[in-house]
């Protein structure tokens, strides 16, 4: 039981979503389809892929983290090093 | 016949990765997985997007734009108006 | 008082440092520089701006969010939300 | 002479409104302003930052790149991948 599983379906209708649209990149570029409109698209999928991420934080700072922290200082502050890490992975992808 | 002609089936090898990967992470959403670590995985697979985009630009900027400038001053300046269009959409994302 | 109090010097010897570079970056672009080292200059700048970022975001959050998390739980969703909107521009930006 | 030169003027007045935009971020540290507003303001000049690299690249293929092009084949080709190694690090910073 995580942050998000109260969000699972919307989740994985986003994420099969997100597939679909990198089946439509593959596709785009098997038919040989103009670059820029290739890059527009994958443009596309990679914001539809943060919007996920960020999504997922929220949720798992409303609930794993908030929960440690109400546990005990030690378990939160482990908890928020290792959600500030996964935050500096997401702004650097 | 486009940039990335040549790099078609290397392209076409990344992408079937990537969707692979994605249905991994819906997977990984369905079956639970901690956040962090789908988090993790969705980084990457931004990661292998923005360096399939970043080969596009390359054979962009390398035919298209190239070439368009060699006919004319004229196309030479759209083409490169629009690959840094897209160049600006790629790092906005 | 702020999360990221105890680290305010350390925060402003930083913000300094970028202060100096983007500084360095106006001289090379005054004396002509070539494009790509000024390009490869502004992007160890914006490296340097998301460290801060990613530092005060876990200063916020293992202080204000936690803070308001244990005092009631509205507050904790409120101190969530808000810092997942700044992780989301951070993210975009 | 490259290819920023023509826009010397107006590059140098974004880098320095950007100077002392740096320099407001360290005041309000300074003066312990709310940590999402200093993330919000940070944001903002990580966004002006990308938009002087991005009018720099476009600057940059417009003219160093298109003019080797137009000089030997040999010589566009390695401007550009010089060009899309910097976009590379523009990308992922």
């Amino acid at each position: 039981m995580h942050g998000y599983t109260s969000d699972k379906d919307d989740y994985l209708k986003r994420l099969r979503r997100i597939e679909g649209q990198v089946r439509g990149i593959a596709r785009m570029v098997d038919e040989d389809t103009y670059c820029i409109d290739v890059l527009t698209q994958i443009a596309a999928v990679t914001k539809a892929l943060q919007a996920v991420s960020i999504g997922l934080v929220e949720d798992h700072l409303g609930h794993c983290v908030v929960d440690a922290a109400r546990r005990s200082p030690e378990e939160g502050d482990a908890k928020v090093r290792e959600a500030a890490d996964a935050i500096a992975r997401l702004v650097r992808s």
